[in-house]
């Protein structure tokens, strides 16, 4: 158990001494911090050891400088020449922002960039001020499309957040069928998968997690996940792969990027993964409030409706997140022992001291 | 077999005989005919039958006309007044269009609609002059949502077009597993369906197709279609459902209209179907032909992957309708059995000529 503060100053220290500059590791430590005070552990601080890799592998300039390679009032098209992700998101999410509030939507391309953290906390700063907010990324190739055996696609994730009275819709989604960290959680237990999670290096169904996870960790180019809808078409796999090429076509395509098959192929800092960002304002629709309560209707007629036996509640998306912040704004944040341990080994490494 | 020309003609006349006025009967003929020819028979003709008794139920008002009920430079909400679906589409995407010619993005927001036919067809015009469309709706209550077993979403279709070189990019999918014609395909055959594409009236997960589609029938309030990853969260059910509650409010939201648990309840025009409309330019981004190209590239690449042992062909999303249509066009469009019965039918009631 760790404060929310001290968990952020702790990460903050130790990008530091990875060499971040003071704003990027501020900024890094905010959005990594704020993963695991929503219990989505597979973004929060466990990544420092992800960040740190690229970060040797030559993935990561620190000294790079976002550049605008293209404007107009409602658009902007950002190279962020292989720079700190958490950076470049912010300066293209504040610019997205400003265009839509001057315009009333704004829109922003990003090349070259780095892991962003939690897709939907870039979506969901538009909404706290009345607009509907985007956020896209391709990723590092790991997952196929239908027919295919090749991992080319990343998990492309979907972010959008609509406001609503009191609190937002807020879907944030990898599109496929899990994440990543739920494969490693079946390959660390000995675990069998659901079929529909993920595909041998003959691009076959497979439950055998330690195969998924041992192909991936030597840099198989065949097998890996599943979209949404699984394997073949019989459950919509197709569905989930088009929303994915969706997200590369948004990201990679509008930026002139390199899309998920290539990303950080080799050394250089010009093929980093690519990011979309979009925001327009509700009140393009009449106005504001009125919108906003009719959401928040909807919503609460979904909240209320009918269980299947057996079931607690029914969730709306992003609810079960806020509720977990509120909690451990309180009681502070649960951190694995795995963290844990990543934390002390960099506090030893670095002359700091353990919080917990 | 009838040929494009002959079987839009004759649309054409029998939606006149149900009392279309010309124009409404035209861009109505013309999308249930291109359904038919990308050989999307599910929103082909055979749904006349579905328009005429939707007009019997007092759902459509052929003398109404739509109505822009608030614009900005960006963006306007129409109010359809329970009129034809297509006729109001058509309003409203030659407007949002026109917005984004000259502003850069265009959005329209549709309350109190009908039954606008295949949502791809909207969506692909914005690409056809190198913009990024989109077209959403939603539809009468017939899905459950995660962990519930009330069916109180449709089946909120997506669809999203990309220009690119020589072809785009055109994902339309129903948020749900599959659409409900296959269902009733399993129902005909009395063939068990896979787990994952709907459940019983208790909220259970069901093979019977027998039973789903007699709940569907009698209006029950239980029971329905599930949303793309199934059941439960172990596929990405609450995804999928996440997707669709995505197009409930940007439909039904953001218009201050009907979500689809309400749609068509009781017998008044002002409870009609949503849509949401938006298309923006590809060259806010920098040069169109280059950004296309670039598409281009990364979908010529996912077309020459290698593919599973077994599987022919690697598709990108309205390639096979693309290519059907193409065929249709030189060789006529063949219908079932089932649908050329219903066009004798209204042959032999208009005193029509039966053109095959």
């Amino acid at each position: 158990m760790i404060g929310y503060n001290a968990l952020k100053d702790l990460t903050k220290k130790i990008l530091i001494h990875f060499g971040y500059r003071t704003e990027a590791a501020e900024e890094t430590a905010r959005i990594l911090v704020e993963a695991d005070a929503r219990g989505v552990a597979s973004h929060g601080v466990a990544r420092l050891a992800f960040y740190e890799s690229n970060l040797k592998g030559g993935f990561v300039d620190l000294g790079a400088e976002p550049e605008i390679v293209h404007e107009t009032p409602l658009s902007l098209v950002i190279d962020g020449h292989g720079g700190v992700g958490p950076t470049i998101s912010r300066f293209a999410v504040d610019r997205c922002l400003e265009k839509a509030r001057a315009a009333g939507a704004g829109f922003a391309s990003v090349r070259n960039s780095n892991h962003f953290g939690m897709a939907g906390l870039w979506a969901e700063e538009a909404a706290a001020e009345g607009m509907i907010g985007m956020a896209f990324t391709n990723t590092l190739r790991c997952s196929i499309v239908t027919f295919g055996k090749e991992g080319i696609l990343g998990t492309n994730p979907i972010a959008v957040a609509i406001p609503a009275q009191k609190t937002p819709f807020l879907l944030d989604m990898a599109t496929t069928t899990v994440s990543y960290g739920k494969i490693e959680v079946c390959d660390r237990r000995s675990k069998a998968m659901p079929l529909g999670w993920a595909v041998d290096e003959f691009g076959r169904g497979t439950t055998d997690a330690h195969l998924v996870v041992g192909n991936f960790e030597k840099g198989a180019l065949y097998g890996g996940q599943l979209f949404l809808g699984g394997e073949g078409e019989a459950l919509g796999g197709h569905k989930g792969y088009g929303l994915a090429l969706l997200v590369e076509l948004l990201c990679a395509g509008l930026s002139l990027g390199t899309w998920s098959a290539h990303v950080c192929e080799g050394k250089g800092r010009e093929n980093g993964i690519t990011h979309f960002f979009a925001a327009f304002r509700l009140d393009l629709f009449g106005d504001r409030e009125k919108i906003e309560s009719h959401i928040a209707s909807i919503l609460e007629e979904i909240r209320a409706s009918e269980r299947v036996e057996g079931a607690e509640r029914i969730y709306i998306h992003g609810e079960k997140e806020r509720e977990r912040r509120h909690r451990t704004m309180k009681e502070g944040i649960t951190l694995d022992e795995a963290t844990e341990d990543l934390l002390e080994s960099y506090c030893r490494r670095f002359g700091l001291e353990v919080p917990f």
